[in-house]
This record gives C-alpha cells, sequence and structure tokens, in this order.
C-alpha cells in the first residue's frame, strides 16, 4: 500500500465547461436588489462594473456554462489539479476515516483563486476593458487577479486590507512583481477610504472596505472595471473546475466522499468544490454531508442573520441575501485575512438556508494545530485560510475513530501558505490570539442592516 | 497554437534509478584526499558523517543506480514534475528560439532539494540515525531536509547562514513548521562558529562557515550524521531525476536541446538536468551545449582555481579538486543565498575542466530583469538562484534574435522564490548591488589554499 497516493488527470480530462448550481436548485435564490429602488437589479445596473459576459453568467440557469479555450489554455500550466489522499496523515492521526485532498496551491499565484481571475481578465480583455480594480484580503486575490492582468495586457491595481498589508509584505511583493499596482485599504484615494479614515485613522481596514474603495474607482472611468474575487455567482462558477475534476479523481481512486469541506469567507473555493458534488446529490445522486468551515472571529454562516444587505462598508453595491454579520462590522484582525469578510455568497448562504449545507466554526489555534500536524506529515504547509478546512476534517476525522466508523472525507487544500509564514511563526511563538468577535459591534452592525421592502 | 504547454509524465515513468555521470566519463575525476595523510580516503574515513549506503554512492561507477521504493513513493507526489514550453516567454522576447523549463519547484519545500533530502533521510534512517545536522545558504536546503526529517522521523538542526537567516525569516519559519531547529551561521555552538566570531563578530557567515558547524556537530554524536545539499556525488546523483524525466519530455515534444542550462552554486540542480544529457553526448549521443551559470560576486566556475581546497572554512572536510575561490573566501551578501560557496562540486569542477561545459556569470540586476519578465508572461516567480538560469538564457534567445537562429533552450527553473520575496522589493525600489567579489580578499583564500602533494 503506498504512503503518497496522488490521482493526477491528464490534459484532455480538463473541463469543457463550468457547473452552474442554479440549473439545479430546488428554489431559485432570492433576487439581487437595487437599493435605491429596492427592485431587482437587471443587467444595465451592473454594466458600469462588469463585462457583459460576466453579467449573464451571474444571471444564468445554464447547467453547463463553456470555457472559452483562451482560458482552458491558461488553466492547462496547472490544471487538472491533483488529487492526493492524505495516508501518511491518516497513519499520524490513527483514524479509520479516509482523507482525499485536492490541491489548489499548484497554480502560479498559489492558490484557487486564478480559476476566476484568468476568466474575469479574459472576459474583459474581450470587451476592451484595459484597467481593473480589486480588493484583496492576505492577497490570494490580489495576487492572482496581477498575475492574470500580466497575462492578458490589463493594468491591475489592487486595495488591500491594511492589517493584511502590514503583516504580509510579500504578497506585496508578489503583486508588484506581476506588475499590478497595491495599495494599504482604506487608502486616501477614495471618498469611501477617505470616510472611514475620519471616523478611525487607525482602522485596520475589512474586505467590505477594500470592496467599497475598488468600486468607487471603477465606476468613475469608462476603461476601468471591477473585479471581486468572491461571492458572485459567475466568480463561484468558474470555481466549479475544483468540483467537476475532483468527482473525476475520486472515481479514479474508486470511491465517492461521505463528507466534503471546505473553507468559506466569500465562499469560492468551498463552492468550487461543492457545488458539483451537491449538484449531483440535488439530481438524485449519492448523498453527501457538506461542510463549510468559518473562523470564529468572523463567523457569518454560523452566527450572522440571513437578511438583504450590502456586500460592502461604502454601500455602492446592490444588496443580497445572504448570511452576514452587518455591511459596518469590522472583524478583529486574524491571520485568515482571506476568511474577514462581513458576509457570505448569497448562493451558498442560500443553500445554507436550505438545510444543504453545515458550518462550522474555528479559533486560530486549533486551526494552525491541524494545519502544522499536516505540513509534518504530507508536506505542504497549507494557507491559514485553508487550516479552517483541515481543522474540520481533523475533527471529522477524530469523531470516525470515535464511532469506528471508516468514512471518506474529501477536502480542498485552498493554497499553501508561503506568503504567510509571519502567522506560524506567531503561533509557534504562542502569540495567536483566539479571538471572538464583539458581540456589542456584532449586534450594533446588524441593528443597521438596510431595510428592505421585499422581505 | 497553444500557448501554454506542458509535458507531463504519468506516474509509471517516474524514473526507477538514478544515472551516474561517473560510468561514461572519459577520465575520472581525481581523487578526494585525506587533509593529514594527503592520501585518498577511503569509507572508513567517511563513516563518521554519512550512512554506508550514501558512502557506496559517492564511490559508485555503476551508471544506473536503483532508487529504493520508499524514496520513489515520496517522490511520487510532485514527481515527474512538470516541463514546460515558455511560449508566452518567447513571443515577448521577439526570438527565434524555443525555451523549454524543468519545474522542480512543485515539491512540497519549493525546490530540486527535496530529491536529494528524501533520499539522504531514507538511507540515514535505514542505518539508526536519529538526528541530521546541515548547513544552508537561502534555505531551500535546510526546509528541504526538514521536510524529509518530518517524513522519516529525524530530527534535524540547520546552521542558516547569518545574512540569509535574517534576510529570510519565513524560510526559518518553514523549517520550524517541519519541526527542525534553525540557527544562524555562526553561532556559538561549535569551536568552529565561536573561532569565526572571535575573528568578526559581525561576519555575514557563509555556506563554508555553516558546513563547519554542521560536521562538527555530526562527528561528536553517534546518533547523528551530516547531511550536504549540493556537492558531493551522491547529492548530485539523487539530482539526475531532473534530466531523466526532461529527456522523455523533449521527446513528447518531438525535440531535443541543443542547450541545456542550470544554475550553479554547488552544482546539485545543474548536474540534476545536465548529467543525463552529457553522458548520452559521451556515449555517443546527441550533442549538446551545457551552461552553468553563477553569480559575478561569487564566481567560482568563472574566477575560480582547479585546485585541492577543503569543502569548509574550518577545514574538517577531506580535500577535493574543484574550481575555488579559496575556502576562507566569504562572497558578499546577496540575495541568492544558495549560490554563495567557495567552492564547486568535483564532478562539475572535473568536467567544466575537460572542456565538456561552459560558465557564465552574472550580476543580481540582469538577473531580475530577466526573473521578473518571466513572472510576467509564464507566470511563476523564480527564486534568485534560478534567475541566474534565466539569465542565461534570456543571452542566449537574444543571441538567436541576432543570428536569425532557432536554437531549442532548456533550462532547470530549480525553485520558486516565495521565500526570496524581499529580493524581489529590493530590486523594484532600486536596493540590489550589484558587487563583484572582493579582488583581494580573492587573492589572500587563494593564496591560502592548502598545498597538496598529489598535484
Amino acid at each position: 500500500m503506498s504512503d503518497t497516493v496522488k490521482y493526477l488527470l491528464d490534459e484532455q480530462h480538463l473541463p469543457k465547461t463550468w457547473y452552474n448550481l442554479a440549473a439545479d436548485l430546488p428554489e431559485p435564490p432570492p433576487p439581487v436588489l437595487h437599493p435605491g429602488t429596492g427592485q431587482p437589479v437587471g443587467p444595465d445596473d451592473l454594466a458600469p462594473l462588469f463585462p457583459m459576459a460576466l453579467i449573464g453568467q451571474e444571471v444564468s440557469t445554464d447547467r453547463e456554462i463553456e470555457i472559452p479555450e483562451p482560458i482552458r489554455e491558461v488553466y492547462r500550466q496547472w490544471r487538472p489539479s491533483p488529487l492526493y489522499r492524505a495516508r501518511r496523515l491518516e497513519k499520524a492521526l490513527d483514524t479509520p476515516a479516509r482523507i482525499f485532498y485536492k490541491y489548489e496551491g499548484v497554480s502560479p499565484a498559489g492558490s484557487h483563486k486564478p480559476n476566476t481571475s484568468v476568466a474575469q481578465a479574459f472576459y474583459n480583455k474581450e470587451e476592451g476593458v484595459s484597467r481593473l480594480t480589486t480588493e484583496t484580503g492576505a492577497g490570494q486575490w490580489g495576487s492572482s487577479l496581477a498575475y492574470a492582468g500580466a497575462l492578458f495586457g490589463l493594468e491591475v491595481e489592487v486595495y488591500m486590507v491594511k492589517v493584511s498589508y502590514n503583516q504580509k509584505p510579500y504578497r506585496r511583493a508578489l503583486m508588484e512583481t506581476y506588475g499590478a499596482q497595491c495599495y494599504a485599504s482604506p487608502s486616501d484615494r477614495t471618498e469611501s477610504g477617505k470616510a472611514i479614515l475620519a471616523q478611525d485613522p487607525d482602522s485596520p481596514g475589512s474586505l467590505g472596505i477594500a470592496i467599497s474603495e475598488a468600486v468607487e474607482l471603477a465606476a468613475q472611468r469608462d476603461d476601468t472595471k471591477y473585479s471581486l474575487g468572491s461571492v458572485l455567482n459567475h466568480v463561484l462558477l468558474h470555481q466549479t473546475v475544483i468540483g467537476t475534476e475532483a468527482i473525476e479523481q475520486m472515481a479514479m481512486a474508486d470511491t465517492y466522499p461521505d463528507i466534503v469541506i471546505g473553507c468559506a469567507g466569500g465562499g469560492s473555493n468551498f463552492a468550487g468544490l461543492a457545488f458539483p458534488f451537491l449538484g449531483r446529490k440535488l439530481r438524485g445522486g449519492e448523498d453527501v454531508r457538506i461542510i463549510a468551515a468559518e473562523p470564529s472571529a468572523c463567523p457569518s454562516l454560523t452566527r450572522g442573520t440571513f437578511a438583504y444587505d450590502f456586500g460592502d462598508t461604502g454601500h455602492l453595491t446592490p444588496l443580497v441575501k445572504m448570511y452576514t454579520l452587518g455591511s459596518s462590522f469590522v472583524p478583529p484582525g486574524f491571520h485568515a485575512g482571506g476568511l474577514r469578510y462581513h458576509g457570505m455568497s448569497g448562493m451558498v448562504s442560500h443553500i445554507k438556508e436550505l438545510g444543504l449545507i453545515e458550518a462550522q466554526a474555528h479559533h486560530q489555534t486549533p486551526c494552525f494545530d491541524a494545519a502544522t500536524q499536516f505540513a509534518r506529515t504530507e508536506g505542504i504547509v497549507p494557507a491559514p485560510e485553508s487550516s479552517h478546512a483541515i481543522r474540520s476534517v481533523f475533527d471529522e476525522a477524530e469523531a470516525c475513530k470515535r464511532d469506528g466508523t471508516a468514512k471518506t472525507i474529501l477536502f480542498n487544500l485552498s493554497g499553501h501558505g508561503h506568503f504567510d509564514m509571519a502567522a506560524y511563526t506567531d503561533y509557534f511563538a504562542g502569540n495567536l490570539e483566539d479571538r471572538d468577535y464583539d458581540e456589542g459591534a456584532l449586534q450594533a452592525a446588524l441593528a443597521a442592516l438596510p431595510q428592505v421592502a421585499a422581505e
């Protein structure tokens, strides 16, 4: 029996289509609303921010959406990504569970994010856009869009949450190596940023604030559009190559997962792995438990409210019905910067509300306990975001040991931690804080949720 | 015509043997000498430092040496590694040259080094060793041995050249994540380190000094052996999986390289790619130009003397005939820490002396110019060491453009630069110094070369 087992698809198994969960839902998600009129938004409302091709994908109910060949060309550099069985980890945990992971850190930018950044850059370029603005938390998304911008000849301007900007100088260096401009958010380059700085000059920033800055700038210029790294339907759609490949790879391993796990901030890597499995289940296929793992300090799925809210702090975006902590909620600084978002993808929120998925919240220290043991057995150092998924895997594997059941667990190792080593240094030095969110701040943020007539 | 072209071998093409250049050399390299007796060293002289299996490989003249299955099991996680055609780079350079690269950054530790660290950990474990000491420059080697130690249950103690230890805190964090101990060298933990600190408390360290510290500690304890990341025949041997795979992959691309290029510090990634191609040539096969790319600040092959010298600064190692700048030579601090070695592998030196390979030296700035353009076209951010190979590739591709010749160039992208982003930050800020070595220091170091009767 081999210790390392890799399931590698050859290039002819690179997916030709993205999978759209909207085609298989028992009921459609609530509409996205215009904050002024309270009416569902149409393509024209979104046109200042996104190219028409992406707006079309955002509202499509087609099950399969063709991946244009120039995008597949770029995907081929690292896709199909490997799927591994973690036999050394199984032994270390002494669990009867069988643990598999899909590894997305093989992309040039080191995470799953290029699956959508490449697609977004392609469609923007096709429609004559020359410049993209975006936000980034830990920097996985910013560096991935910077990478895609370099390939397609687009200027990229990234607003990076200030606490991460200061924690992760090497992420910034990576974006600059790809030729992008990177600014700490809140910045004084936008009205949104200036408003926050006026209230709190020491604001650590948040994804919600950074989104406001990027959206504001994109809306001002015809040659500029906005690019989002998670949350929106078209972003989640592009990530489904992960799950589509994983289904084939699990078949190569002659098995099918009982449990599928992904970490969730905005929801994109979680959805990328889980949606194709959920779609099979909804079409009458194999049953599967699906778990979203999130941080206790920013627990939108486990402690948020399912309500219409803005996607950003500056209230420039449409209203989406989602699990939210309130768009004015600023989570404490912690190391999984990609999970510091006040809300959750509308689609992921919808399936949570329908009872199709579960959610678990974890503190930092148990996540890094698991990530370190993972590194010492499987060799790959996980991103702090991915460590949340690994914590859930450990918990489920330990439950299998207690119960004597041999479940098959599949999780998404969404990225490596090479640019997050300061987090590991803090962990080894005992400097991690296992903070919860501030309950008063949460209640204030929830009290400030917008009133929406449609609800 | 596709933009990204990846040549991926499936697992059944994972090499079953390492290739030993010693079998095909027109004349054997000069013997390694005992510094006390001036006589060739035997296995007993090396036994305190290395397990017998590795000593056997060090002196073997068998052409093929079988790779034990437990090592192949670990290799399978990332091997066979991909070989790419750099079409986007070719277009950007507007060159008729066809550029291919073998990418070794896909290993868990991010470079070619695990090819030998895994093998060394395996053989040491087999012979009952429980603890390994080693040196590291930029940290590629130290983190690779830490990784292998974690897999095989060996303690690992790493002496990291002080200038790199301070420049690259995340490399240290990586070693600690794998469970290794990492110390700045020169340290006060060894007599060798103390002697250097007594002379120069601010010594930036060097690979030669760090080797002395690690060797000294290994020689003191029966449960402890020493592990070297380059230079020795058995280390170069383990790296030949790179070239063996590349030959098959170039055949998949229906071509064969006119020019093979690798960066060279101690010589291991260079040899790993080049030796299997050189072996074919020596056995009457295809002709090929082979180029070693080294730093102008530590130019052993282009400015050193071919002479017997110590492998370390503290003069604890046997004497090897090699291109050397003198074992007391301490190169200036620069960002490619893995190339800051005073000498060169005896085997690589021997084939340079035989005229079988060429060498080119580069300053830092033109290397980072090339590495940045590579990142913006091919997406992968190269390690500073590898950037030297890329500089040579650019120079050869530009020569092809001038001459209108369509040469096929293959180089080893030995690792990624994720842990070296401070170097890119310095580059973008205009803070790189293109220092040459100090000529007086070189002359003094060469004057201090040991007198060897055999010469």
